[in-house]
């Protein structure tokens, strides 16, 4: 209530945007990524399609509100892809690392990978997360053919998720993260910037 | 009925066989790897745990059949664990790759990842899946530091199914496999036996 009034918002506003939430999750996970639309999520919601835009902003960060991220990749990201190509392999991994480390994030990002790993046909990964999250900032820091190389980058760090945190695979669980900085950096910027055949 | 008679078994042998696996899976689904044993699969099973080993062999084996393996990993992988580390992550992803992108086989691969993705702590693949296979295999080819080394390779092997045949993620489900196996191969050489930190 108090955080109601304090916002300034209209009395009822929490509830609508809990709708509207409602509302796109149960679209994004029924109708995908593509098949959502901010127009259909409002009618949902019983709301103006401008209000979902009011409050979560673009059908990107609608997703990523629906998704419950603790976090948004991009912002966390930026510092990433601001000092270039050169080290971002071993850069872009410590900070994975940093965020993914920290324990309450962990089960709050598990859940979210729960989701999309058992999201039938993972549409919502491969339209949604990929695209929407992964791809805008990896594009920023591949040398050429994002095609070939964002596909590889992802596939290791989703094979360390599963290994370190979904699983919890002891010698990878425990590994500590700037050996796997170390280990697994350069892999990334081979996917990176490297020569590929 | 004939396979019954053609391979000269009791009457009632296959249902045995059948309840058997039966008592095996839900032991490996409710106590994990570790915590099944022949003995008490048998004891589940009424029968007694020398049947247990006629049928299934040993608790891997049982365990692969349970699993309801397409394919026994260790059988498809020998020929490359008996050329030698050399140019072994090539190979590797060689073989993996004529296996998986098999119409057929992918379909039943892929119903055992969901199983033990979704396999609540990963137990099936922690304590199973991955020590009983992949380990024996790749720790024939690794050049020292299994622990470090092995669950490397799986990392990025299994972030290529999840790419590839779980989400298939087209640039990554469409890459042909040569193209694969000259991108990804490197690198699982490096974990295997490249100079790592």
């Amino acid at each position: 209530m108090s955080a109601r009034t304090s916002r300034g918002r209209r009395p009822g506003a929490p509830d609508t945007r809990a709708e509207v939430l409602a509302a796109a999750r149960a679209s994004f996970a029924e109708k995908g990524f593509r098949g959502t639309t901010i127009r259909a999520v409002g009618a949902a919601a019983g709301v103006d399609p401008a209000l979902v835009h009011h409050y979560f902003g673009s059908k990107d960060d609608l997703f990523l509100a629906a998704l419950e991220m603790p976090v948004d990749p991009r912002e966390v990201l930026a510092p990433v892809v601001a000092q270039g190509p050169d080290g971002a392999g071993e850069r872009l991994l410590r900070t994975f690392l940093s965020v993914w480390d920290d324990p309450d994030m962990q089960v709050r990002l598990l859940a979210v990978v729960r989701s999309v790993l058992t999201d039938d046909g993972g549409t919502l990964l491969k339209e949604g997360f990929i695209p929407v999250v992964v791809g805008p900032v990896l594009a920023q820091l591949v040398a050429d053919r994002p095609d070939v190389r964002i596909p590889l980058v992802t596939s290791q760090v989703v094979g360390l998720i599963v290994m370190r945190y979904v699983i919890a695979f002891p010698p990878m669980a425990q590994m500590p993260a700037e050996d796997l900085v170390a280990r697994v950096g350069p892999v990334l910027q081979h996917y990176l910037t490297g020569d590929l055949p």
